[in-house]
């Protein structure tokens, strides 16, 4: 499995993987794709900076990347008090009376109470001067396009930057900001992600930005045949993040022992998208706590970054609840088939086979 | 473009076509593929009698199939007139103010009150007993198994059976009904489809039913890439559908002058998967006509058979006033590429042929 990528970031398979877990990131770069560690549950710079070091140091050379999530527009914005001022009571009611139904009980005293603060815009920017002073190739920013200044300083820095699409104008509109790879991300990933599925959006990205800008694939991948499908549709790699979920190295992320159970039982059938978990909409594992949302008489979803502040804290109390019914968990609908926990270097070896399985198949269909 | 299903059915490219029209059948069969009537559309037996003689004799002694709509539980019916009777007032006005306020005149006199009738299982039947007379290859059942004695009655006459399915517990309980063939019918595909995208519910799909029953890939199928995408993920030919209201063919069927300008327009973002057609979810162009029931205050659509029994002559008098913000169609994501009206065959020439090129491609970057 090759591509023009794998000679432009020096990696084996163009197989690049968003994950949380710089254990997860380093496992993937060394047997050969891209880990990308995503950056937006750092509060705290000084621990971006040890586990950027970290990863410099385990992954044996190989090259990795960093997601951070910046929106273009430089919103409004201030520390989480001063948001938490802008919450309405109904919805704090509302989340309170909802951890109570479903039984999920308080966080001790003193613990979890603060929230994710890397949705906002000032801390997405300290990540990103973190993660200068490492050796990432790759930027990419979950929201879109980040400003302008910050796509100058990567390319000063020689780091080239994706951005996530889930429509071909929003990739035009990214290519002219100076954006070098676009992620098009389909309907069917998990976290944010827009409503046209992958079969369509990724050929029509591929001819809308044209053949200089490379495009990853990404939704609904998990297997070599579903690798295959996405370069196929003219994709020069993928990008995958739920599969890396059900890998051995993630466990050291979870707190929630019902993590497991949770995903190894579901559908296809069982994620939603949905606005709860950071105020856009993303897909996510359906649960109890999703389903509350969904109710009638449920408010609507705030806007970023208030939403994610407003459950911070509940999802801290999901997290502590071990209940696989409660749980809190952006993923694909690639979910029906993790069906067991595995270590990444199995995961990428079978996605490797099966492309090359899946690409002489196809080879025999030719007239 | 080979696969086992070329020598099952005695077809060139294993590329089937649904289309309300019998010249889009037709000349889809004699390029190659297997051109599918659907057949709901008919409420005479008699027309429906003299399309199939006219197929018969139009298709170059090339294979056809049928595509019939037939829920395997027999609902209770009537005739359009009992079932009449079951509309709340409430919907009967909301159809006519939201006519009035978009502007749709009213039908001339006598003209075009009846609605389509092959939502009914007895009509449905009736369309069976027809083709049965003739010399279709496949009986489509767009509402997944068809009763027992149905694919019975067709495996009689050396016919296969296929049917759409949404989700592999569906296909697995079809394939357990006698079901020859899956039509696996991701998100992103016109008419009746489920939550699952393509590149999710293919394979698992295929995996579901096993080696010995063919599985068409379905949903956002539009270009040679996506074919080779879609057998990428293991299914042995493809189901189309919406790409062939674009042809030329197809204008015999066309009564709305708005008809091109709407789908040449639209981009992929332009669909919306709603009840108002017939009851069950199935995706249509976003129109105004569709906007005005997603509105607040809007009554839910009734179940099936009885909102398309409400709307029928509300499509007709939209399809009389040929105006393309007011339209009523069935079509896929796939709409956003569908930019001119074209011959079938060029279609067809273009299928296959991206499609080899995609395999030649993807050939290059194996190990």
């Amino acid at each position: 499995m090759r591509s023009p990528l794998c000679d432009r970031f020096g990696i084996e398979y163009p197989i690049f993987a968003f994950t949380p877990s710089e254990h997860v990131a380093a496992a993937v770069s060394r047997a050969g794709g891209l880990g990308v560690l995503g950056c937006v549950r750092f509060n705290e710079t000084d621990e971006l900076e040890r586990t950027l070091t970290w990863l410099d140091e385990n992954t044996d050379g190989k090259p990795y990347g960093v997601d951070i999530v910046m929106p273009m527009k430089i919103p409004t914005e201030g520390t989480s008090l001063d948001l938490g001022a802008m919450i309405p009571e109904e919805h704090k009611q509302f989340v309170d009376k909802t951890l109570l139904a479903l039984g999920v009980p308080p966080l001790p005293e003193g613990e979890g109470r603060e929230g994710v603060l890397g949705w906002l815009h000032s801390v997405a920017r300290s990540h990103l001067d973190v993660a200068l002073q490492h050796r990432p190739v790759l930027i990419a920013n979950a929201l879109g396009s980040p400003p302008a200044d910050v796509v100058e300083k990567c390319h000063e820095h020689g780091i080239a930057v994706a951005a996530l699409a889930g429509a071909a104008k929003h990739a035009l509109s990214q290519v002219a900001n100076g954006v070098d790879i676009i992620v098009a991300q389909g309907h069917e990933a998990g976290g944010h992600t827009g409503e046209i599925a992958s079969m369509v959006l990724t050929p029509e990205v591929v001819d809308a930005v044209g053949p200089d800008v490379p495009v990853l694939g990404a939704g609904g991948i998990g297997s070599g045949r579903q690798v295959a499908a996405s370069m196929a549709l003219g994709a020069q790699g993928v990008w995958t993040g739920s599969i890396w979920l059900g890998t051995e190295e993630y466990q050291n992320l979870v707190s929630n022992k019902g993590w497991s159970t949770a995903f190894t039982r579901a559908s296809s059938a069982d994620t939603v998208r949905t606005r709860v978990y950071t105020g856009k909409p993303a897909r996510l594992l359906k649960t109890r706590w999703t389903q509350a949302w969904a109710e009638e008489g449920a408010p609507e979803p705030l806007p970023m970054p208030l939403q994610n502040l407003l459950v911070a804290e509940a999802h801290n109390r999901i997290n502590a609840s071990d209940n696989p019914d409660v749980i809190s968990m952006p993923i694909g609908q690639i979910v029906g088939r993790m069906n067991e926990v595995r270590p990444v270097a199995d995961v990428m070896a079978d996605l490797v086979s099966e492309f090359e399985e899946t690409v002489a198949r196809l080879d025999k269909l030719r007239a």
